[in-house]
């Protein structure tokens, strides 16, 4: 076998066989072959598509590139989510908590974030104490015995996947369905779960920007769950506008903790709905049964409380939880109503004041962020409270076109 | 400027700027770009193709990446051409000397063979003595006394396409017609002549394997001529059946003076018409006119004459050219008729004797190769003899199946 007769054949639009995509991905892992023909082969299939046997292929041998935990064996109802990426998207801090009080077991792991989208990791590492990388043995015990549990994804779980998206990612080679679809699945497949729901962001800001590429990549996910005897849901939701009032990684801790006591907003009912497909599909129990269960897990509080034990059982102090002291309010400049809250445009603000990673060498402060005070269709007044900037020592130098995302018309 | 979304808007099939292809291509020639960022960029190129002035844009950009010979502000009739690429081709080495004789001057920057594709320097460095890399002053002024010069191609002659072409080679994106448009255009500019013709070798073993692939590629060289003045003229030639009777360096070298010398075959014509192109673009004149004077030039030993001035004046020695002793005939097995020889099998022999390079770090015996005995048509009986093999010291395992590029029926 050949390296450039297989980038050849993909680049002329041929499908490939599990034999050669072996040989091409298994050899980048090895480091036989080098970072200049991956890349070259990951934008043929990106331009020319993968077929669903050969994303199937695909996602097996990134599988096998690492260690498969078989949860299922240990555990009955285990499930696991994803979501695509998103900005203010808090939903594992609140689904974690409330699946672990409807007697389900998530094993989650979980990424940072790079640009402006946030990660669930730096979002806990907010907490003081915290500990992202339990070891093996912990993680799975604390599941086993709360419910939840997070980590920082370990080196053995895909290792191929970690190497393969950082080169996508420097090489114009994120948007591809089969290439999103295998990374994800293999993933989840490798982590032990048997209920997968798979959250497709759609958006101007998110990977997947049609309704059209999230129904197809949904077809894909779905396909590759059966290819293992997987039960995958998929929902496609919207994220144009930011499904919470906090950005910012301490600010989204307390937003979920407002969530877990019962506050009504799309967090909320992005979470009611996401963990009663779990439900429903772990226990096998009709949707609309799975919601109430999941509404009273709430209200009586039960996942607030699993959300302290699961924070607490990973060395966790909510206590000591560090919000900036320096809040700057930001009023309307117009009557009006807000047409549309851009969840690019704030996330833009979000990293300046420094609450994310542009690049891999930045420091996060978790002290700061934003919470947002209006929602769209909101009807405002001049000088009323549009937002709180949570600032830090150094206030970035800021224009009014950083405040726009706020579109009042 | 921002190469991730260069590379992004091409995989998207947009065009780009002249500014775009100058941030990435520039800065892969300053090692800004890495290696895996333009192997990206290229395939992009290759499987969404380049528009008219993206192609003129880039090969700009290639030129200025080094020194320009501006060689028709000194000499009057500045010719070259460039074939791209074919096996058993030496009609450099009797065009050169044939257009010298025709009051032309060519200075010629030629490469060497890989693989199965000979080249101009190696069949040169069979001549015992003979420089290859005379200096930029040397070689000028024996173009403007002889009247043709070669040289192997200076390191400051358009670098970066020594370098993009270093990694198509191993990135499955040689097979794009801009791509390959704006290299061979961008060596001629940049060389100096201002009269151009190429020679677009069309077969199974070629860069280019079909006719209309061959007239695209010729519309695109024509067009970038234009945009720099260059009178561009472009023919489109067989290459499935080798265009000489001798395939292997020293060989080659004497079936270049027996063509020179007036052997009636198809170097003899392929080079006549070449020349009368190249002298009725430069002079003006009609090309049966033309013609009749490289034929003159022929049958005169004028061109003979140039040949051996161009030798000794780059340092050569013929009389001790060395041929290998050690001759094998290779006799008809069957009665038949020569339907076909394949020119690319006729390479694999003579490279298996030693003829050529597989990878770079091999050796050439410039003294061994095939010398054909039989052309495509010819009656044969068995027993007749089809060719010599001159072969080195140690003589490969040959098998039947070396011998079938010979199709007789």
């Amino acid at each position: 076998m050949n390296i450039l007769d297989i980038i050849t054949r993909k680049k002329n639009g041929e499908s490939l066989s599990y034999d050669e995509l072996k040989y091409a991905f298994n050899g980048y892992l090895n480091g036989e072959i080098p970072d200049y023909q991956m890349s070259a082969l990951l934008m043929a299939i990106t331009i020319n598509g993968m077929s669903m046997s050969e994303t199937i292929s695909l996602t097996d041998i990134f599988i096998k590139s690492g260690e498969i935990y078989d949860l299922h064996n240990r555990m009955q109802y285990v499930v696991d989510k994803h979501s695509t990426g998103g900005v203010g998207d808090s939903t594992t801090l609140v689904i974690g908590p409330l699946c672990a009080a409807l007697g389900l077991h998530m094993a989650k792991m979980s990424g940072r974030g790079l640009g402006y989208t946030g990660g669930t990791i730096d979002k806990l590492e907010a907490i003081p104490g915290f500990n992202v990388l339990p070891s093996i043995q912990d993680f799975y015990d604390q599941v086993e015995n709360i419910g939840f549990a997070i980590s920082a994804q370990t080196p053995n779980l895909v290792p191929l996947d970690k190497l393969i998206y950082a080169l996508r990612d420097v090489t114009g080679t994120t948007e591809s369905i089969p290439l999103i679809a295998s990374s994800i699945m293999s993933k989840k497949i490798a982590a032990g779960a048997n209920n997968i729901l798979i959250d497709i962001k759609v958006g101007s800001g998110a990977l997947i920007k049609t309704e059209e590429d999230a129904k197809q990549l949904s077809k894909w996910l779905i396909a590759i769950g059966e290819a293992y005897e997987r039960n995958v849901k998929t929902i496609i939701s919207d994220m144009n506008t930011p499904l919470s009032f906090a950005i910012g990684n301490a600010l989204e801790v307390i937003e979920a903790i407002n969530v877990l006591n019962g506050k009504k907003c799309p967090l909320l009912d992005a979470s009611l709905e996401i963990a009663a497909n779990l439900l429903s599909m772990a226990k096998r129990i009709p949707y609309e049964e799975a919601y109430k269960q999941a509404e009273e897990a709430i209200y009586s509080k039960k996942a607030l409380k699993k959300f302290a034990e699961f924070v607490s059982n990973q060395g966790g102090d909510l206590a000591n939880l560090n919000v900036s002291k320096r809040v700057i309010p930001v009023k309307a400049k117009i009557d009006g109503v807000i047409k549309n809250i851009d969840a690019l445009g704030a996330a833009k603000l979000a990293q300046k004041l420094g609450a994310s990673k542009m690049k891999l060498d930045d420091k996060i402060d978790y002290s700061v962020g934003i919470m947002l005070k209006v929602k769209k269709g909101d009807i405002v007044k001049r000088g009323d409270l549009l937002m709180y900037l949570y600032v830090g020592d150094t206030l970035p130098k800021l224009r009014n076109v950083d405040f726009e995302f706020i579109n009042i018309v």
